[in-house]
């Protein structure tokens, strides 16, 4: 009911309020195209920040993602191949190949469905307008927002040092940034629900702002005239880090709440 | 502590009581493996019996393996490379490259851990055994137990017809197979905690026959003299189904209990 609800409430938005414009949405189909994810959610939720995939091993398996580095050095962001660090001052940095990630997802971005909007979209409405177009919630959708944003929150996380804090305090001194009337993109996935534990069931999005210079991960957000693009993807790829540290983390413990607490 | 008192018995039976030999334990690493798996066991708990792949796809991702075919005719069981399908009258059958599954579980085994065991371990006690062996629940692991069995008992599922029951109904009338003093293979997967929802956390063994005539989903044994194998496994591939049964399904339900009546 409540999806219904939202639903409605987006099909109004859509037709009445915003004159979206779809230019070209094709038929949903799914694509063999892979989510490619380095470690668990839970992992780095328990302080897992150290991993040893390196971002040039990340860039074999995508173009497009996001994740952060190791000792949760900044927020990650990769679009058209290039993957960028937005660390705590809010600034975009570029990072080399040797860089490792204890956590991230990415994927070979391939549009299946493009559509322009130009009204005022939340986060919220924007998610629930793509809940409404997409065929189904269990498979993963990676999604891209170009354009011009009335509004955009995000923040990062401070590097840390060992002994490593769990996530959930560390987000609660993390900076934020806000962005006014900025151009730039809006970027990650849409995860289905019986992926909680491995990865954010729903949606998990950074942003870097045109110019590559700044950005972070998305808190809220008012869209301007921007193009919605999103990739079907129904296969799945997970690597485990070989490191102790992962070998001995606790990862029986449902840990949802504190996933919602650093997601928001 | 309930582990360690499992450890510690463990540790007891194999010195002690049972004269197990370790004839090639090699230290501990992670390969680079992958687990490639068809669809989500809720998908399957759920009546979603008809998938997409074919045995001849699956091999081309392992040798080895276990999972089900569509329309739930039987129980899958891949050893060496060659896949066969047990029946609900017990009996094994070879299966054409065309046969389709919906949920199954494959890689290419390559032991890490060879161990032979001469004593009358249980279904419990072998289970608790590799716990004690391996490194870390947070890795999948190929298990293999091939050589001698005082006694075995396995299940297999019945071929189901549209409009599909779920598997927990299903099972309340599945028939079941005694062996004893047999010699065969038994193999499956242990599967990280985190999984849930995805595969089945913890022990899922199928047994069949060195003949190649019987065998099915085990439910309780007592080893003879054996050879366990273990390949660490520590990446995981998921393709999910392109139907529209899959997509319809509601996968945001916890289904852990339901899973364990079938698992049983």
């Amino acid at each position: 009911m409540k999806n219904l609800c939202a639903y409605c409430c987006l099909v109004g938005l859509y037709y009445v309020l915003l004159g979206c414009t779809s230019l070209s949405k094709e038929a949903p189909h799914q694509q063999d195209e892979v989510l490619y994810q380095v470690s668990t959610i839970d992992a780095l939720l328990s302080g897992d920040y150290d991993g040893t995939v390196t971002c040039g091993e990340l860039r074999q398996h995508g173009d497009f993602g996001i994740g952060t580095f190791n000792g949760l050095d900044g927020e990650m962001l990769q679009l058209d191949g290039e993957i960028f660090k937005i660390r705590s001052d809010g600034k975009a940095y570029a990072v080399p190949d040797s860089t490792r990630t204890p956590f991230a997802s990415v994927t070979h971005f391939s549009a299946d469905t493009v559509i322009e909007l130009s009204g005022r979209l939340s986060y919220e409405q924007l998610c629930a307008y793509i809940d409404s177009l997409v065929p189904t919630e269990n498979i993963f959708y990676a999604i891209k927002v170009e354009g011009e944003f009335a509004y955009v929150k995000a923040r990062s996380v401070p590097r840390q040092s060992k002994p490593y804090l769990p996530l959930v305090e560390v987000v609660k001194t993390q900076p934020t940034f806000e962005f006014e009337h900025e151009t730039g993109t809006l970027l990650g996935f849409r995860t289905p629900p019986y992926m909680k534990g491995l990865n954010v069931p729903g949606y998990h999005l950074h942003f870097l702002t045109s110019d590559h210079a700044r950005g972070g991960h998305v808190m809220a957000c008012t869209l301007g005239k921007v193009k919605l693009s999103i990739d079907y993807t129904s296969a799945f790829h997970m690597v485990l880090p070989a490191t102790g540290t992962f070998q001995r983390v606790d990862l029986t413990q449902d840990k949802q709440e504190e996933l919602e607490k650093v997601e928001k």
